[in-house]
Formats: C-alpha cells, sequence, structure tokens
C-alpha cells in the first residue's frame, strides 16, 4: 500500500490542490485583487501563507516518496523561490511528474527502512512509521490548510473540491 | 496496514484532537472567554464550527473502521447533540474505546470489500479505495480544520501539537 498511499492518491491530492489554487486565481480575477494577496494570506500570523503552504505539500510528498525508496540524492532539488501563482503551480507540476517517476515496485522494501532527515540529528524512524504518522499527517495537513486559507478569504472551495472525484461503482 | 492506519493511527490523531482542545479550553479560560465562542467558531460562514469538525472526525474513524470491517450495524450511535467541551471531549473518548475494539484481523478482508453509505445512493467504493480516498483524506481535514480554527483564533497550537509524539529511536 506504500506506492498507492505516496504516490497513487499524493498525486491525486496534488491535482486537487491545482484545481483549488485556480478557483482561488478565478476568484481574485473576479474580485480584482492581486493573487499575490491570496498566495501570502494566513490563518494566524505565525503560521505559513499559503504559498508556503504548497510548497511544503509537494516537498512531502516528494521527499516521501523518495526517502521510502531511498532516492533523496536523485529527488529533484527546489530552492522554495516561487512568488507567482504560475510558479506554484508548476513546482506541483514537477512534483507530480517526479512521483510518476516511481513503480509499485521501488516500494518493495518500504516498510523496514530506517528513514531520517537533517532535523531528526541522527534519529529515523522506520518505514511504516514514517508513511503512516509523517507523510501522510503532514501531507493532509498542508493540503487542507491551503484550503482553508482560500476559504476563509471567500473563495468558493468546497469539500469536493479537495477530495477530488471518487472511483464510485455501480 | 488497514488496522494500522485506520485504527492505530486513527487513535493516535484523535488523541492529539483531545489534547489540541485542551489547549484551546487554557486558552479560553486565560482570556475569560466562554469556550462556548471557540467551539462555534469557524474559518467562513458556510462552513461548518469547530464543534462540527471535531463530530465528523470522530464520525469518520468510527465509520472508517466500521465499514471496512463489515460492523456498521454494531457501532455505537451518537445524536451530534453535544454542545459543551466536556461533551465533545467524551465524544472523542467514545470513538478511542471504540477503536480499542478492533483487532488487525478484523480488517483480512477489507481491501476487497463493497463499501457505500446512505448518501452514495447505492454506489460503492472498494475498501482500498475507501480507506485511501475518502477516510484519510476526510480524518486529516476535520482534524486539521479543527486545529486551524482554534490557531486562527489565537491558541498557541503548534504542529506537534497536531503530529503527536514520533517514535524516534536512535
Amino acid at each position: 500500500m506504500f506506492y498507492e498511499l505516496s504516490v497513487v492518491q499524493a498525486t491525486k491530492m496534488l491535482h486537487n490542490l491545482t484545481a483549488i489554487l485556480a478557483k482561488g486565481a478565478l476568484f481574485a480575477e473576479s474580485k480584482k485583487i492581486e493573487m499575490s494577496v491570496l498566495l501570502n494570506a494566513r490563518l494566524a500570523p505565525d503560521q505559513f501563507p499559503l504559498l508556503r503552504q504548497v510548497q511544503i505539500a509537494c516537498d512531502t510528498a516528494k521527499l516521501g516518496a523518495a526517502r521510502l525508496t531511498g532516492k533523496v540524492d536523485s529527488a529533484p532539488k527546489h530552492a522554495d523561490d516561487e512568488h507567482t501563482l504560475a510558479e506554484i503551480q508548476h513546482r506541483i507540476a514537477e512534483t507530480i511528474t517526479y512521483l510518476a517517476s516511481f513503480s509499485a515496485s521501488d516500494f518493495n522494501d518500504a516498510a523496514t527502512q530506517r528513514i531520517s532527515q537533517p532535523r531528526w540529528e541522527g534519529k529515523y524512524l522506520t518505514g511504516d512509521e514514517f508513511l503512516m504518522q509523517h507523510v501522510l499527517p503532514n501531507l493532509y495537513f498542508h493540503i487542507t490548510t491551503a484550503y482553508a486559507i482560500l476559504r476563509h478569504n471567500g473563495v468558493d472551495v468546497g469539500k469536493k473540491d479537495y477530495l477530488g472525484a471518487m472511483p464510485y461503482k455501480v
């Protein structure tokens, strides 16, 4: 289920995020405000603004898959220098393209990998723990917060935009 | 991984939610405001307030596990009649107790279950789809939104409160 959660479902959520941001752009246009107002909007003075929420969502997905498969060194680098909607949408698109480079078999040993990152100062989580307690909660946190910032500012987004299409069967 | 995600990790997140709400209560006390102000706070006029976000988070966890294991009929009923912090914390505690009644083997057939709910009008998702595309995104959505409402109102919560303790190893 590693591949399905950290690649397939993460890709779906990034597409949903793209669509949510596009709704934000339509709203800004209709209100004759600069998109940068929304991209710099925050829910609290000491919480990251929308643009940074999107950057972190992308990094969570990119580094989640990269670390679970032992491919951090070859993951694309991002300087976090986006400022415009076009730039941040491009960042999402690049992340989606990167996720598409994985196959299910890349994750065969993911569950038992020892996974660390610089800020953990040498400590590690198993791949199981990393996926379930770090990657997924963080990915959904930052996408939900991006959604919340737009909704709080009046953008007409709803739960269906966040969840995306469901593969209902009859 | 069904049990670990929909029971173990969901339980952890509900404990985190309990602690986040407790921080909200301390904040209300320090500011000499009624907790009901926070429980009825919203990020947007047409989005559910904090209390309802918590109710839905609980239902998502409860019904997620219940539906994946074919035990909806025996799941505890909740009338959504909570109004106070004590009542909503009790709802979370009851949900945690219910999740504790499951064992990993209850989920042996979860992946291929056909899962539906009343509003889907007879359509269904497989258990795999239901967990990954419905339960997890919704659970994290409502817990993140509860957190965001409190943070937006000035409560001193941070990402560590949302994620909870990590089982770092050296």
